[in-house]
């Protein structure tokens, strides 16, 4: 397969995927915002600030010109982040065409409506594209598919054939895709364990154990999955790799913003100072407000999610967060 | 609430156990096999080898005689390895009467029979005592508990008021109980998941990263399920705490000697060399060999369990066993 494909977003896990694509033979075409991070990619051959000792094959070719980078293209990956999904699709709308997918892999909720970035997609997407919205999800640290680590993901689009292709697309021997038919459950699987990956990073910065982490995961996951029914996802997609999957990676590895924000939160930190520190963005702390509206809204129990919420948005002790969820009355597991 | 308490076994979970007992001011007899185990309870309230840095409080007293141990107590505690249940309820049986629960904390399955642990106490308790197995199981490393680490674990049993007695024997404000109806699945997730432990700490030995262990702890979660089912327990019990939680917390910690193992047999070392190295009983060894050949009774798929056995039983190499997961036929990811 030689498709012509770009990479929308340079960061991380964009380049990571331009990496495994151009090693798969294609041709990619990889959009950077930052001027000096085209000049490297295209002059160093590196994108040191975000992929630290990756070469970057000669068949990678980085713009910034969005238009240009996208324009006849068979295939569109979107690795921006989650809020800025809608302002980058309105951009390159004007020169978009008969593409076979567009691919989102950013992993949130939109702040201002609570959408799922597939409903933001197709709100944006010219016409016939609107039905070729795919998302690639899974337990996926960038750094280590760029290193050659077995990992196991899943592709899901509105159409099962677009799903297909966007398997055929990336899978390769150690990057093994499943398709998937729940789109809602991988997006929302995605978007919520930020969350969760926040809080047991609270309780890690707390000096607390891995029972207290692999209880928070546990609850938390079924949390996700409540909130996820509620909002028309089914509930098995929450036990597989996008849901249970990427909450086991998010939770216990150092490579994840979002858990060592929640680190520092549990050793006293105070929120806007860890933002401005890490200089990255940290989904976690938006989907946190955006699924505590949401969890108002449907009327679904997540204490999880609110004391997160309380602790990030509220100032509340984190210690006291965990003690209320300890504390609560006693119950059988499922109720 | 102040019960006549027994523990039976004093490695790292009899004797954590018996300390959260002894805290909530009850009186905790606890048998030990080894003579010098005993005294150094006694004379210096430490137990050294299975939990070193832990005052045993005044209230719990250690004996080498079995009988005595458990005579008149309205609660026992089982914490022997999975191998010894039999054993030592055969033992103690003669002295039995009318406890109000006989809980079982042991993790796997009998190796000759292939029967849960509640089936051999059922099958080895007298009368009455058939109706009041109880089963404590959940993510719950025993050096934590000692430390007070907020915990969250399942009780459940024949009948729902066992399970609620044992519920209040142990709650307490770091280690929070709740029920569970499914005494299979309960049993079944606590027994299987060390099979997937040995195999993370496989990758993990091998210099496989997070991605590869998410995605070896997600597709066993859904084998482990899958044999759960077709012997009867509930598929929801696996997303538990009894169940993933169990599994994250005994994948992710290095206090885990199934997962110790696997590191081991991953960086080329033999299983008889490892055990003997290790001193101590390796559950997920023998549940692995009790696992495939109930995978194949049931006709129920294992990949993971099968090369498990593979590299376990028959020395394949294990780099081998991982490319063939990878490399297996690309497909949906419930099918």
């Amino acid at each position: 397969m030689n498709r012509k494909v770009a990479v929308v977003g340079a960061g991380s896990w964009g380049t990571a995927l331009g990496v495994l694509l151009a090693e798969k033979g294609m041709n990619v075409s990889l959009w950077a915002r930052r001027e000096e991070c085209v000049r490297e990619i295209n002059e160093q051959r590196s994108n040191s600030h975000y992929l630290p000792d990756i070469v970057i094959p000669e068949n990678i070719t980085a713009t910034g010109d969005l238009e240009a980078a996208v324009k006849d293209k068979e295939m569109l990956v979107l690795a921006v982040p989650s809020q800025a999904v809608r302002q980058v699709l309105r951009q390159m709308a004007p020169v978009l065409g008969d593409q076979l997918a567009v691919i989102n892999t950013a992993k949130g909720l939109e702040m201002e409506t609570g959408l799922r970035l597939s409903q933001v997609m197709m709100e944006e997407l010219p016409g016939p594209l609107k039905q070729r919205v795919a998302v690639l999800s899974g337990p996926s640290h960038a750094e280590e598919v760029s290193r050659h680590l077995p990992t196991a993901v899943v592709a899901t689009a509105l159409e099962k054939q677009v799903a297909e292709q966007v398997q055929d697309l990336f899978m390769a021997p150690s990057f093994r895709v499943y398709t998937h038919s729940d789109l809602t459950g991988v997006e929302l699987g995605g978007a919520l364990k930020n969350i969760i990956a926040l809080c047991t990073g609270i309780s890690d910065g707390l000096g607390y154990g891995d029972n207290t982490k692999a209880a928070l995961m546990t609850r938390g996951l079924a949390e996700m999955a409540r909130l996820g029914v509620a909002m028309g996802a089914e509930l098995m997609t929450f036990a597989g790799l996008a849901g249970m999957g990427d909450l086991v990676v998010t939770c216990t590895s150092m490579y994840s913003r979002n858990r060592r924000a929640g680190i520092q939160l549990g050793q006293g930190k105070k929120m806007p100072q860890i933002l401005k520190d890490m200089g990255m963005v940290v989904e976690g702390v938006k989907t946190t407000r955006v699924a505590y509206r949401l969890s108002r809204d449907k009327g679904v129990e997540m204490p999880i999610t609110e004391e997160a919420h309380q602790v990030i948005y509220e100032e509340q002790n984190p210690r006291e967060g965990v003690a209320n969820l300890m504390l609560r009355d006693k119950t059988e597991e499922w109720r």
